[in-house]
């Protein structure tokens, strides 16, 4: 068993671990580490994605900037969900403007059965990028950051991002046996890549369903759900002591079997209140959300109310780390982040803990 | 009073009233004028959109194309989107594989309060178009076509398809009183469009608020479906003979709250099973829906069971028009719409009463 170093344990990881009670809501950004900052975008001059995702220096700097500029209470490892396929060996390029593209779409058995496996050697620059993180952090816990089966198997059938998974939806329910042995291959991937960051550092990690909202909840729960549960156990397994995050957009009605796939804590996007995804999911995650992100080009009033707003819905549940209902958009005002984090950090304790005991108040009633 | 026309009122008509009972369920599709017809490819040739939603001739031509190919119980009136706003003078194009520009985006409370009214004057395309149409579809019933008000303004606002609506919603939350003079402006335009079709024969109508699915139910109820309910009653007190269908895609947050602003249809994506929709609008509205579009790729057998259960979890709504959860994919391959309607007819009715009376048997247990 692990001793218990509650004083020392990060905001992030009590909150994630149902250890928060009325003690500070912890702040960071899906995207923090991204083009809304100009430092970001001056770094990556000149380095494609892949490049960038497998230089560690780079990586580390990428990483650090929202840290340093925004004084949010987690690191997120900056990666790209493509990262771990490359890594296998499967050719593909992520286009400026378009997205991740794969030279020879993924669609029958004989491609399925020529995946590659991700062999832990080939991951030297993650765990090289990990260690000089962890390092360069201190205290500020890092997040390490993979691609959910649903969501790489989606990339990998269309060939190039997709609006309705048609291809991918088809394989799915016309051979689910083969779906299943692609969807396999990619959770042995995914559980991969996670360990190799948490195996050098990485306190709590987050397996990112992006697309998985395109699927009804008896889809999700027949073709994706053991999967997914796959990569969260052996996490688990290997690394009691690592939270895991799970999030997808437009997940609302799949929030409870995604909770139930071995989550610590369900990311939320903004259509569903904090409460009620709490509701959903039975009361005993914690969740991470869920500010609208289309709305941090609204004035800063407006803004603040929303936050106070996102965590008093938070309160219900046995944790809650505050950030957005999804990626942080390429256009935003960064200085708004900052004045965010600034917000949660002043207020979000007394919110909270007011929030809590109203709520407390209403059960006994 | 109307006389009661049973014996002659089509099955979509006895559906979105409530009257379906053991009855058929109709059957279209949304976009079933459109793209996946070769016939519909060819009669567009050499012709921009806009200027083929203004032609009568062609209009009546596309709308009818599915109807004799298919078999379906309803033509959808062939329009886009941006036709009302086009036809009020609105400086605007419809740019192929990029969708509707504006040539000045609508942001400020000089642009808006310039915005023409739309002149029932103006739409004798319309009325002509109608007109033709009902004529040439003899027993099958015409259903209008428009967009609702905050669909049309975040084309509007944005100036063009956008993926997150950070302009509109900016606006929205930041200038409420400006927003409602926009939307306001936005419910007669469609208010004057659908009454124009429905003056002219058309014997319902869909409001499609097709974007409205990135808001919360909050942001819904507080700045949208004030403005949805204007149109929907207007259309009501106007035309109390013409149901009306009110549809969005990912709306599965706010069900209620638009069935609530006047719809007698509501219809329902691929996310939410028609059983659980009827369950989240109170069990007093007619559904349609709901067959996963992406799945149309799938084998016949797959599609099959499919729209059996479509089927049987609709059977719990007072009317169920069978149709997909958004519109059919460019790519589709027509002969599967057409089979889908076959069997639809083949086993509708039947399945239904099934449904029906199981779910009666297991209410009386």
């Amino acid at each position: 068993m692990q001793p218990h170093h509650s004083a020392t344990e990060p905001a992030l990881i009590r909150a994630a671990t149902g250890k928060q009670g009325d003690g500070p809501i912890p702040v960071w950004f899906m995207r923090q580490a991204g083009r809304s900052l100009p430092e970001y975008r001056k770094v990556r001059e000149g380095t494609t994605m892949l490049q960038s995702c497998r230089d560690p220096e780079l990586v580390t700097e990428i990483t650090l900037q929202p840290v340093r500029r925004h004084g949010v209470d987690a690191a997120i490892f900056f990666s790209d969900i493509m990262v771990p396929l490359a890594a296998a060996g499967i050719d593909l390029d992520i286009v400026p403007g378009t997205g991740p593209v794969i030279a020879e779409p993924v669609r029958d058995a004989a491609a399925i059965r020529a995946l590659p496996e991700l062999e832990p050697d080939s991951l030297g620059f993650i765990t090289d990028s990990v260690s000089m993180l962890v390092e360069q952090l201190g205290p500020v816990p890092l997040i390490g950051f993979a691609g959910a089966p649903f969501t790489l198997a989606s990339y990998l059938v269309e060939g190039r991002p997709s609006r309705d998974y048609a291809h991918t939806k088809a394989l799915m329910v016309s051979e689910p046996e083969l779906w299943d042995e692609l969807c396999a291959k990619l959770a042995r991937i995914s559980t991969t890549f996670l360990s190799a960051q948490a195996a050098a550092g990485a306190r709590a990690v987050q397996l990112f369903d992006s697309w998985v909202g395109s699927l009804s909840a008896a889809d999700y729960e027949e073709f994706v759900a053991a999967h997914s549960s796959t990569v969260l156990h052996r996490l688990a397994e290997r690394f009691p002591t690592v939270p895991r995050i799970h999030f997808g957009v437009g997940t609302g009605e799949l929030l409870a079997p995604m909770a139930a796939a071995g989550a610590d804590v369900i990311g939320v996007d903004w259509r569903v209140p904090l409460a009620e995804a709490v509701r959903r999911t039975g009361g005993g995650h914690a969740v991470q959300g869920n500010l609208d992100p289309a709305l941090l080009g609204a004035p800063w009033p407006v803004i603040a109310d929303r936050v106070r707003e996102v965590i008093r819905s938070g309160a219900v549940a046995p944790g809650h780390i505050f950030n957005l209902g999804h990626g942080v958009p390429p256009q935003t005002d960064p200085t708004v982040l900052t004045r965010i984090v600034e917000l949660v950090h002043a207020e979000g304790a007394e919110l909270r803990a007011e929030a809590r005991a109203a709520a407390q108040k209403e059960s006994v009633r």
